[in-house]
Parts: structure tokens; C-alpha cells; sequence
């Protein structure tokens, strides 16, 4: 058992948590539709990744620890709501630390299958976002990157750093820290600064064509 | 030609019509949508189950009498259309025979890939659930899982009976058998008494955190 | 570099131009949200057939240049937004060109798995019309599959004909070109007629069954 195994499995209960969490902002679904959304949210993302790169058998898939984990974070979802709620700020950090491990978790793993470094960095971006677009797109929401944009973009910011620093450098955790670092203090000064993309068109929209 | 075989096809076309008839629940569409409804109602629990296996070829994609099957549906679909909305006691008997039987098969065949037995009876679950949750997707709308819940909370109980029974007792069809009636009964009795599950939460929620 | 090969990155980058147009439609979406969308727009429908085939690698995971073309794409809608409004009609030729390129090498591929050919219609129409598809489900939209019905239906005709002209004749080359001219013919005609599939059903319907 790594480091990075353990991690990787307290990551994705956060996840399930995080899942559980918004899922009950909406509507008020039962114990099966939270827990459900709480699977989707954790697993989604390195399941798309691992899917595209037709690397199996896919994680949850191998290795019952992951749903172990999903669960117990549904658990703790339910035991400490009001807590949890309180605790926002703090979950929020918890959260995007989350994130920004799966970017650079999911980088590393693209970079091992021989793909171009560019590739690679979308699969590390797509393994921290794609949970919470599929939870999005299953509860009939506007995927949430598509709102608040740095979220997403910060992981390929730092996907693309992890992959640079890889290229100099040959301490793989301190790149891996490092990387992590820079996802995280975008995302924190992007929030605390209300910073966002610029638009893609800021002039008044004719009509665009049909597809 | 196994008696297997045989139910998997039928079982489709059943699905297909029942992906139909749904589909012309809320908008007019055409043939052309209604057929791609029906279609991805079908085949999508199996291939979300063999995509997250990675078993390849998909069934539908190997042998065309899935096809022949979703079309025949159809058909049946238009042509019937009166006669099976009024038959839909009966027909909904149908749906929950089949839903039960393509958790079990599909609960068995992920079983053959040597995994967990929990991430088995997921696949299983996912085999039933799935088509449907794609559909409503598609259509824009909130998927029926999240709303009655008994539907795949039923599969799971069904497929975690029946890997106790595959490991307890070597008769494989009884097996099916009684785990298919396990399936049926609790979600025929649960829709009869309106029974649900427990609510995630019932007290007045607070703003849950954001991500 | 063959011909197909150019034709196939260029392709995709104006289906990233026209996936970019159509984000801008609804929302305004920042730099992040369009690319994304570009994005699935152009790679979409080629990963839908290759995961349910099974091919792997995938085109653009195994060639940076389809990402190129696909940036490439997003600028140029940028930059010449307001002239690629107004020349509506001529990127739409464009666009249904690129449609029916997508259906038939996307079909002959998936005849290249040896599966049924009817199986490698579905797989050629859908390498056209699915990535439009992902990115109506990803902004909330009902599929324009599902309202602009001879779109889909075109691909299938031209994939069917394309299977047909491939086994009475060898001339590979002109096949693809009368095949792509057949969907193209469809779609033009459809629109500028106004043609659409009939409904599945015109009477008043009654309470179909739940599922």
C-alpha cells in the first residue's frame, strides 16, 4: 500500500461526500438517489479517462476498497450534514485539494500510456471534472465548469505544469506536489479575486447558424 | 440457441418497446427519434455493463438479432399503440420480468470477470437501469431512478441475493429463478403500497456547500 | 498523409467551428466552456464508435493533430465570428459535407470489424451525428436529433447505400464520393423543402405506461 493508494481512496470518499452534498441541493432524492450520485461523482472521472484510454480493468472496477470508500463518505455525508454544511470552507480547501490530486494522479497515468503530452493533460483535467459533469448531466444541470470556469481550466493549468516540470525534473513528488500546489492557489485566488475567463464574445450575439 | 439467448432477445424487444412508448410521453417525435429511443433504451444498460468491463465485442455490435429485435419493438410499438396502453397492467408485469432477468444475467456475467461480488451486483444493477437512465438523459429529463427509487434499489437486493445463492448452491437456473422472483416481487409490492425509501434527509435543509 | 487523412483533421475542425457556433447559441459561455464544447462537438462522435467497437487507440488520443485542428477551429470562430453568421449558408454546405465525410469513413471502419452491416450504419451515423449529441445533453438541451429528424436519418440512408455501392463494386473512392453526395442531396433538399420523418404517432394520445 502507497502513499498515493492510500490517497487515492481518501480522495474519492471526499468525492462521494462532495457528490452527496450537492445532490441533496436540489431535491431531496432518497438514500439510493444520493448514493448513486455520490458513486457517479467519485468514479466518473477516472472511469472517462480510463474508458478513453482502454485502460482496464477500470479502478472501482479491480478493487472493492474504492467502494468501500464511496460509501463510507455517503455515511459520513449523512451522519454530519449540519457540520459538514458549517464546515463549508473548510471542505471547500479538502475539495479542491481533491481536485487538484486527480488532475495530476490522472496526468501521470495518460503520460504512461504514450500519448502526447497535450492529450495527457486533457486526461488529467477530464479525470478531476468528468465526475461532477456526469453528476450535473444526470440531475439535469448545466455542468458547473461551464459556470465557473477557472475550476476546470486550473487543472489543465496545472496538468500542463506537471507535465513541464516532468520533462526538467526527475523528483517525481515534488513535481507532483508542486503541480497540485499551483491548481490549488488558482483555484483559491480565482474564488477569493471573483476572477473569471474572459467571455468568448462580449458584443451583442447575432443569430448563429443551425447545426 | 439457449433458452438464455432466446430471453435476452425477447427481453430486448420488450425493452424497446417500453423505450417507445416512453418516448411518446412527452413530445410527438418522429419515427427516426422514437427508433433511436427505443434503440439506446435497449442496448444501453448491456453496453454501459460490457464498456465498463471492458467485454468486447458488445452483444448488439456481434450479433445483429439484437437490431432485428429493437426493430421488431418498434413496430410492435406503432402498431399496437392503443391495445398496449391499455394492456399497461400486463405490460407492466412484462418490464419488471425483464428488468429482474437482465440484472441477474447481467450480475452473472460480470461475476465471469472474477470481481468483487459488490461491484458484481453494481454491473448487474447497471444492466437493468441503465438504458433507461440513458434515455432520460437524451430527453432531458430527471432520470426515473432518482424518483422511484424502489426500481433499481430492487435490482441491487436481487443481484447480491443471487450471488449468496451462486456461492451457497450449485443450481444455476433455480438460482436465476429465485432471485428473478426476489426482484419482481419486491418491486410489484412496493409500487402496490406505495412504499419508498427513506429520504436522504427530512429536516429543512441549509444551503450545502458549493462545488 | 493521405487524402482521407487531411480530410479527416480538417473536418474536425470545422465541426469544432460549428460546435463553438452552436455554445454561443443559448449562453454565453466563457473561452473554457466554448473550446470544451468545440471539443466534444468534433471528437464526440468518432469516440461513441470507437469505445462501442472497441478500436482502440483513439484517433485523437493517439494523434495531437486533431487537438490542433480543433484549436485551430475555436480561434478562427473567434476571430471571424460575426462573418461566419453571414456566411451561414455556406458554412451550412460545409457542415453537411463534413456529416457525410464522418458517416461513411465512419462506417467503413466499423465494416473493417466485420460486423453485420446493418451494426455498421448505426456505427457510421452515429460517428456523424453523436458528438452533436454529447454537447446538446452537456448544455441541457433536447438532441436537434430528435427535432431535425432527416439530419440522423440522412446518415443512415447514405451508410446504407455506401454498404450496398462496397459490395457490387471495388472503385472504394467513388463509392465514398457518390455515398457522401447521396447524404448530402438528402439533407439539402429535406431543408430546403422543409421535408420531415411522419410522426410516430398523429392521434391524440392517452396516458401512456410508466417505466
Amino acid at each position: 500500500m502507497t502513499v498515493q493508494y492510500i490517497l487515492e481512496i481518501i480522495g474519492t470518499g471526499f468525492f462521494s461526500i462532495s457528490g452527496a452534498l450537492a445532490a441533496t441541493d436540489k431535491s431531496k432524492p432518497d438514500w439510493f438517489g444520493v448514493t448513486f450520485i455520490g458513486f457517479i461523482t467519485s468514479i466518473g472521472g477516472g472511469s472517462v479517462r480510463d474508458i478513453l484510454l482502454g485502460s482496464y480493468p477500470l479502478g472501482w472496477v479491480r478493487d472493492v476498497n474504492f467502494i468501500y470508500s464511496i460509501i463510507t463518505g455517503i455515511v459520513i455525508a449523512s451522519l454530519f450534514f449540519k457540520v459538514l454544511i458549517k464546515l463549508r470552507r473548510t471542505f471547500f480547501l479538502f475539495d479542491t485539494l481533491g481536485i487538484a490530486m486527480f488532475t495530476i494522479l490522472g496526468t501521470e497515468k495518460a503520460l504512461s500510456f504514450n500519448i502526447h503530452p497535450l492529450v495527457a493533460a486533457i486526461m488529467g483535467m477530464f479525470s478531476a471534472v468528468m465526475g461532477g459533469v456526469l453528476r450535473d448531466v444526470l440531475t439535469n444541470e448545466i455542468p458547473v465548469i461551464f459556470k465557473k470556469e477557472v475550476y476546470a481550466t486550473a487543472c489543465l493549468v496545472g496538468a500542463l505544469f506537471y507535465i513541464f516540470l516532468d520533462s526538467v525534473s526527475e523528483n517525481r513528488n515534488l513535481n507532483i506536489i508542486i503541480s497540485m500546489f499551483l491548481i490549488f492557489i488558482i483555484r483559491i485566488i480565482s474564488i477569493k479575486y471573483n476572477l473569471s475567463l474572459p467571455k468568448f464574445r462580449t458584443e451583442d450575439q447575432e443569430e448563429p447558424v443551425n447545426k
